[in-house]
Order: C-alpha cells, then structure tokens, then sequence
C-alpha cells in the first residue's frame, strides 16, 4: 500500500424527512443562495422542502445548472453572488449542481485572471464560500468529496479541479427524493457509480490492496444486486437508500487512497460528451469494456476477482474470464439501460478521429501508470463502434 | 436504511515513515505530553522517532497506561497536565493508551464531580484537550474514534464512554511500527477487529442495509485473509498495513451507521476482564461463538451470507450452516492463537454466576433488540465452559 494523508471532513446527513435538518448547519444571519437545476425539485417537492427549512434566512436563488454543467453558467452565479452579498451556498440536485456550486464557490474568490484557469491550468484556490449540498441523484459522490468537472460549451472543453477548499459542510442524502428519478437517470447513477469504482480498482499495481479491493467488490456487489431493483420498485425505500449510500462510498475518497488510479474511461469519455453531448453516464457504457479489453495485462488477478466476486465468472481460461467478466459489465449496463457502442449514437470514425486528434494536441498519457497514449485510446474507440 | 447524521473530522497518516508528519500538525507553540504504555516503543524505535518529530517542542512524558487502562493511572496523568500547562496530547501505543488519553484529554475539563462519573453516569463533556495519536497496535479502531473503554481496579468495572469531543486530530498509521508485535498481540488485534465487525453486521433488522453488509464482509475477507500471514511473515509491510487499515475500517463509525448494533459479546467480555483480567480479545473468542448460537434467531441470513463470503461454508441445511460458521470463527481465532472456552483459562461455574449477578444488579439488558436478559447471557457463558 502507498503512503497517504486524508481526511473527509463532510458531515452526512442521511435519511427519510432529513431536509429539515439543514437550519442547524447554516449560520442564521448567513444570505443563503439556493442553485438548482431545471426545475424537477420543483415537481417533486424538494424545492419546497428546502424552502420551509430556510425560512428565517435571506435567500435567494438560481435555477437552470445544466447537466455537464457550463462554466458561461456558474459566472452568471459569481455574479449574482457579488451582487447579493451572498454567504451560503446551497446545492440542491444532482452532481452537475453540486459540481457547478463546487467551481462557483471558488470562483468568487479567484482573483488574478479568468477563472477558467482553475479548470485549464490547474490555478491554485485559496479560498472558497462555504456550501452544503442536498443531493437527489446519487451518481457521482460529489455530495462526500472534493472535486468537480466543468464544461466550456463554447471551445468544446470538459475539465476537472479539485481543492479540499470545496468539501461540502454538509449534505443531505434523503432517499426518497431519488422516487421520481427517471429510468434513464437511475440507470446513469448506477453505470456512474460502477466505473468510479473500476477506475480505482482495476489498476496494475505491484503492491497489495486487499482491503480496498473488497470494499470497492462490496460497493460493486451492492449496485449490481440494487440498481435493477430501482428500475423496477422505484419507491422501494431500503433499495434506494442502499443506491445512494453505495454511489457516495464509489467516489468519495477513502477507498481509493493507498493505491494507484485509472480514469482513463473517464478522461475518453469526457471528450465524447464535449464534443457530441452524450450523457456522461452512457460515454462510460460505451468506454468501459474497450479499456479493459485493450489494458489487461498486469490487471488479470483484479479482473478475475471482480468476475468471480460481482458476475459469479468461474472459469479457468483466462481469456474467457476477460471475455465473460466484459460481457457481464456490458450486459449490466444494458440491464440499466444503457446502450454500449459508437454506432447506437450515430458516432463512427469521425468521432473516434476527433478524439485521437484532441488527445495527441494535448499529449495525454492516461491510466495509472501513463502508458495510455493516443494511439492506444483510438484502439480502444476502435473496439466500441 | 435508518436515519442518520455522522462525521468523521479524523485525518489519516498512513504509511512508513510518517511519524515525522506530526510536526504539520501539532501548533509549534504548544506544550505536549507523550503518553505511552510498558516501554515498547522504546524498543521498537518509534520512541525516538516521536522525539525526533516533536524537537522544536516544549515536551513532557507519561509512561505506564496499562493494557485495559486503569482510571486510577489516567487521574495522575490528569495531574501532571494540570502540572505543567499541557496544550496538547499524544497518545504513542495501541488502543489502551488511545482510549486512556481520550478519557484523560475529557477529565481534564470536567468540573463538578468525579470524572468517573464519564463512565458510570453518562455525564456529560463539554471540553476537551485537543491530541494526536501514533498507532502501534491495529485493534481496536480507537485512532479513528470516539469511543473509550477504561477499566476501575479497585471495584473490578470496565466502562465506556463517548464524546464527538474526543475524536483524534490525527492519526499516524505506520504499518512498520507492527513488525514487532508478538504473536499474541497481533492474534488479540485481529480477534478484537472480528469482533467489532460482527457486532455490528450480525443483527436482527427488517430493513434492508446491503451496503453496510457488503463492507463488513469486505473487513472480514481481508482479515481472515492477511491475519494468518502477519503470524507467519512478520514484517511483510502489505499484509501488516492491510491489516491496519481494516481494524481502522472495522470502527470507525461509519458502516455502524443506518443500521442497529449488538455489542452482547464485548458487554459480556468486559466483565471477564474487569473480574479475572483476561485479554480482552480473548474474552471476545470465548464468548462470541456462544452469543451466535443462542441469538441466531432473525438473524440466520447474516450468519449464512458471513459464513458463505468469509469462510465459503455453502451448506443447504439452516442447522448445518449455523453450526459449521460459528466452527469456523471458532477455528480461525484458534488459529489466531486465542482459546476459546472458560476452561482454558481455569473459569467455571463461578465465573459465570458472579458475570451474571453482576448482570442482574444492573438489570442490564443486551443487544440491538435488548432481549439479552442476565438468564440469556448465563446461557451463553455456561455453553462457553
């Protein structure tokens, strides 16, 4: 295991009629700003949730966060924030709300040159305004951890920062906000949720994880076992507190410290959804099953017990461990509904050319060791037409 | 799912040679008191690193915290803080010396009484001096809690307590200060981290809590796994900081949470200790195997799911799943060099009546349903004999 330093300071509030709770956490002469995203926390009763509990504050609000939330919106944000004399964030959605609130709250305080800087140069934060977070689709573990991704729709662009400056203080996961999820956002959160797992799990690393490794099977275990479930009792209470609980554990820090890291389907899939707008969620689908069919190799022992563990794959033959343990991912991300190649998109050699151009601009090395290079994604992108 | 609200403010060191770290951590101003047990961190070297790391330091030392530490010993240090203006502790050892210095770190604030009053009466802590922790013995999970277990020679009680207040500001968690723990305290860590974890995940509850479920096996699998190769290679560094890290993950608080604990075997070990001073893990593998047969009702998908996972015991027969799980913990703390009756440690009828007056007096009633009465827990001694 490699040396490491972390804390996770969020406070977790968690649970049936939680939303309430948030009054104890905000300063009561703290100006609150609500950011949402295009109004389903209206229809679903949240949106008025929040309200009652901040009656008493001053607050105001913005609505209309995107998903893959655009840089052009959060600085209509700082804005309003300067403008107001905000002191509180609250974030009330899913990642992309808590992502954009992440990247404004640190926004208002960058001083010394476009913020963008942040995302494109790794620009240093100081500061930040405090924020907490009301998540109501779990997917991204945004609401536990510290890191965000911003898109720039107009260059195309999808970048990530990170700065325990943006921890939320808070965040309230109350399950049955998840109810009225649709299928297609359910069936995201759970394909989200298994490729964060598998971007810190199936790494070539010489040393021994084995905690990790069986927390990361256990998150695993409990998605494949729940997500279906969802689909199919959307308001089954324990299904979705088990979903959301286990999509914050994915992603929120703990279990991927100690060992090396991948994201190379995620670095492939962001520039999939920079330039053709497909869902995050759907970009991962997609991607997921080339890179473990183009890197397996120092990765088999992982890919074996993710098989045996999470798939019930028992076989022998290595080759056809990797074979079944691949189409037992694809068909789960079907299961969820998800469609897994290029061509369901319409995308083809276009596509996969923009992406390799893009990569070899830029001079990206991927994956845990940096040994991904442009080449080797355009093989990857190659396997999933 | 239950409803909760949780955080866990502790930062994790992890790794060799970190103890240096603790300079960032500690305010350069303040006077500190290095509390450590018998001296073996003396031997070990981790003494001198802790010097070495705190020169620069006004620096005061108390050694001598006993294994189950003794309120009486935490009162004198309590003096020796008063003494010398002390700002800050450091607890250097295994979760004695932790637990001591978090109810030393309380007792020092605490007016209006006798601090005893912590333990026996709840009462409550409105302080506390801030402390550090150097972890020598993965056990107890004490470095990443708030829990505290301290023992009152002189009327022969073991008592705990609680305090958000008293959660570690750091932790250094370096597997190599365990290279040289005898065989005996590594068997006794990895039992107690057993047992920590079945406490918690063995349980009658309707609701559904697949995630935490999953965690638990996830800490179990990596334990029954690493446990026996710490005994056979020593300072092989993964193992130990597998090891480490999973008696850290088995209570620290957070996959307790949502769902009800037991904790009927460690109330019942507690007075083993108190009474005849038996290591407390041992007390834990005597009792345990008895706490499953006699409370296995409602709960029997947990014992099959722990004994499946863990210990690939795949019977079809409920009778026979039961009896062949609770053999295998039973074999693998024998493995762990524990025994695991009464009589191995010349205790009888005796033992068990004098356990259970005690149990009558305080008309205590035990785990996560308190259905434990005293008659329930003579039961399970006189099935331990």
């Amino acid at each position: 295991m490699k040396n490491f330093s972390f804390v996770n300071p969020v406070k977790i509030i968690f649970g049936k009629d939680t939303i309430q709770e948030i009054k104890g956490e905000i300063p009561s002469d703290n100006k609150v700003l609500v950011i949402y995203g295009g109004g389903s926390v209206k229809k679903n009763g949240v949106y008025s949730q929040v309200m009652d509990a901040l009656s008493g504050y001053e607050v105001h609000e913005f609505s209309g966060i995107e998903p893959n939330p655009h840089y052009e919106t959060c600085m209509k944000v700082v804005d309003v924030i300067k403008e107001k004399g905000i002191d509180y964030l609250l974030a009330v959605g899913g990642g992309s709300v808590i992502d954009a609130t992440k990247f404004i709250a640190a926004a208002v305080y960058f001083e010394g040159g476009d913020p963008w800087d942040i995302l494109s140069k790794g620009a240093e934060i100081k500061k930040a305004l405090p924020f907490g977070t009301i998540l109501t689709l779990p997917a991204t573990g945004s609401e536990m951890n510290d890191g965000s991704v911003i898109s720039r729709v107009s260059i195309q662009e999808k970048l990530s920062f990170g700065s325990p400056l943006v921890y939320p203080k808070f965040s309230v996961l109350d399950p049955t906000t998840t109810f009225t999820l649709s299928p297609r956002q359910v069936g995201n959160g759970v394909i989200d949720t298994f490729v964060h797992v598998t971007e810190q799990y199936l790494t070539h690393y010489e040393g021994d994880s084995t905690l990790q490794d069986r927390m990361f099977e256990g998150v695993l275990k409990t998605i494949v076992a729940e997500g279906p479930k969802a689909l199919k009792r959307p308001t089954d209470y324990d299904v979705r507190a088990n979903l959301m609980w286990a999509s914050t554990w994915a992603l929120n820090g703990w279990f991927g410290k100690g060992i090396p890291q991948d994201w190379t389907t995620h670095m492939i899939g962001h520039e999939l959804t920079a330039f053709y707008g497909l869902d995050h969620a759907r970009t991962l689908a997609i991607i997921l099953p080339g890179v473990i069919r183009v890197t397996w190799e120092g990765k088999f022992e992982k890919i074996r017990s993710l098989g045996y563990e999470v798939f019930d794959v028992n076989k022998i033959d290595q080759e056809v461990t990797i074979g079944e343990t691949i189409d037992a991912i694809e068909d789960f991300f079907i299961s969820m509904g998800a469609k897994t190649h290029l061509s369901d998109y319409g995308l083809g050699d276009e596509a996969i050319n923009k992406v390799y151009k893009r990569m070899e601009e830029r001079q990206w090395k991927l994956g845990e060791s940096g040994n991904i290079t442009p080449n080797i994604v355009r093989e990857i992108l190659i396997l999933r037409k």
